[in-house]
């Protein structure tokens, strides 16, 4: 079957949460204890692709969290202009699944030679990044043989997550419930699937979010580029309304994620203004929001509503449109597990 | 005429150069003074949209100019999350046309009450952003009346380049160049308008570059979407290659920015492969990758080679791209300056 390895690891999420949750969190806590005692005051991030993404979901959660400033490091920084910044102070997160891009270690190798505490967080505990790193953390997502990434992106979500919230001195008990809530959130795939036969013919999309689930929204566009070779864009929604609005013509297909809590709250204005545009919107989260907004809707089942639930919403709601993007390639006579031009190790410089 | 303001403002580019040069610099001298002996650490961004694109500009030129670490804020944790970092030795800085817009106001004035030393770049030195900071540097690009932003957005490169070289106490001469350099730029507007018309029927467009031109690839994609309507995407050079590239059929429109300099070396392996997969691709920049590379091109008569220029070229490189948004826009039958859907201070919370 085409797509099998895609749609096996799809599946695998709520246990690799399970297995986090159980086998991870010593180390997590572990290292954030060695990282917290030697006082961060800022903190970078260095990732490309799908691992980009859970770096920016990092970010607002170091930044609301755990109250450090943060950025995101451009590798091309180092490797095209030799830059070799202070990084005394300086909490340096690595994220990649592989380990072994080459344009991540150089940057990541210079921070810690320039005394910043360095942390990889790889699916490859053997791989130069973790090696290079002072702490090294591993996503224990089992071996990834897709292409494109799924389990892995989430893995590195929730490693992530318990690691800024162990840093933050705080429980994170709530994280519990998540292999239950993602075994449900996934249970939704016909209703997914029926959804993506209406998209069977879109030539170009727009995903959209606020705060945490904008990584949710990028993620979910490129997925949508990597295997159904959609030309999907992603704005935040502030961004969105600072020019690539213009764009929007009648018709034109956006996918909002709208989780409940400020996030999907603060979204709302937004979809309101891409209503006036007549665009064609497809709602992914809160219910309430799918039933105002929404041109079509996909409503997550999740019972665990509350702001408090925000943080971690990013880790289930991506999940169905793992399941869209799988079943969209297919339908468009695509294999998921062979999309074209691309390779598993991907080496930049 | 259907787009005399923003026709305008592109022509006034090499006076607002010559503005800045002779009436900024003592001003922004001295704010780099001020600054200096406050001895940041971490340097921070934020702005959004034109503006978002010169920080990521500046980005590049306090990593490796300056060697401090770099962010971008992500607004929204102030303003959605009600983040408040600890901003001890962390200079923030601001750009922003209007100054106007609340959601940057939020994040800066938390900020400096944190601790921050405060820049703001602004074309309004009594706007609220201005205000609110502590040393607040006027881009001096007189009114600008156009929706879509041209001559502030090549007033704040100029600005924030002469900023980080006087933070790091280098001469910035190489600057005085630049007005007969921009007049010489903009002297191709016939080539520019020749070729804009095969892109007529273009439905949807990449953009790419590595590097301090990045900022010029955005800020192309977002000009062609706010005049054209076009779905113009954005990529560094590197991310292209992590699944995006997936979409690129044979025929692709792809526009990459290739300057003299390590920058544009580093986007000639990217541009192989974008020659693999047939993309139809537009080289700005080097006439040597230009005429090496390019389906077309759009080679820059910069008499200023060498990799000391790289750092200015992005306050060239996007001025024949700029005409080209105008000239396509008008050929797409719209108005340049009646974009849909947009209004000249964008109000995002």
């Amino acid at each position: 079957m085409h797509g099998e390895r895609m749609a096996a690891e799809i599946a695998e999420q709520p246990a690799v949460f399970a297995r986090i949750l159980t086998e991870g969190r010593a180390r997590i806590a572990a290292v954030a204890a060695a990282v917290r005692a030697r006082q961060p005051r800022f903190a970078l991030f260095v990732a490309r692709g799908t691992s980009d993404h859970a770096a920016l979901y990092a970010k607002y959660l170091i930044e609301t969290r755990l109250g450090l400033p943060c950025g995101l490091v451009s590798p091309s920084a180092a490797t095209v202009y030799d830059a070799r910044p202070d990084c005394r102070d300086v909490l340096m997160i690595a994220v990649s699944q592989s380990g072994a891009s080459p344009d991540l270690l150089e940057p990541f190798t210079r921070a810690r030679a320039a005394g910043a505490i360095t942390v990889a967080v790889t699916n490859a505990p053997g791989s130069p990044l973790a090696q290079a790193a002072e702490f090294a953390l591993d996503i224990l997502a089992g071996p990834e043989r897709a292409v494109a990434a799924t389990k892995t992106y989430t893995a590195q979500l929730l490693t992530l997550y318990l690691l800024v919230e162990a840093l933050a001195g705080r429980d994170s008990a709530v994280a519990n419930t998540l292999p239950a809530r993602a075994r449900a959130t996934l249970g939704t795939e016909d209703a997914v699937a029926a959804l993506a036969v209406r998209y069977r013919f879109a030539e170009q999309l727009l995903t959209t979010a606020r705060g945490y689930n904008y990584a949710t929204a990028r993620e979910i566009a490129l997925k949508l580029m990597e295997t159904s070779y959609l030309v999907a864009h992603s704005f935040s929604g502030a961004d969105l309304l600072h020019g690539p609005l213009a764009m929007i013509a009648r018709g034109f297909p956006v996918i909002a994620v709208v989780p409940r809590g400020p996030g999907g709250r603060a979204l709302l204005p937004v979809l309101t203004r891409l209503r006036e545009c007549n665009a064609d919107l497809l709602v992914v989260g809160d219910p309430d929001a799918a039933a105002a907004f929404g041109t079509v809707a996909l409503p997550l089942p999740d019972s665990d509503p509350g702001d408090d639930s925000e943080p971690l919403s990013p880790l289930l709601t991506i999940l169905p449109m793992q399941q869209f993007a799988w079943h969209l390639a297919r339908l468009r006579g695509g294999d998921p597990d062979a999309p074209r031009g691309l390779a598993k190790v991907t080496e930049t410089w």
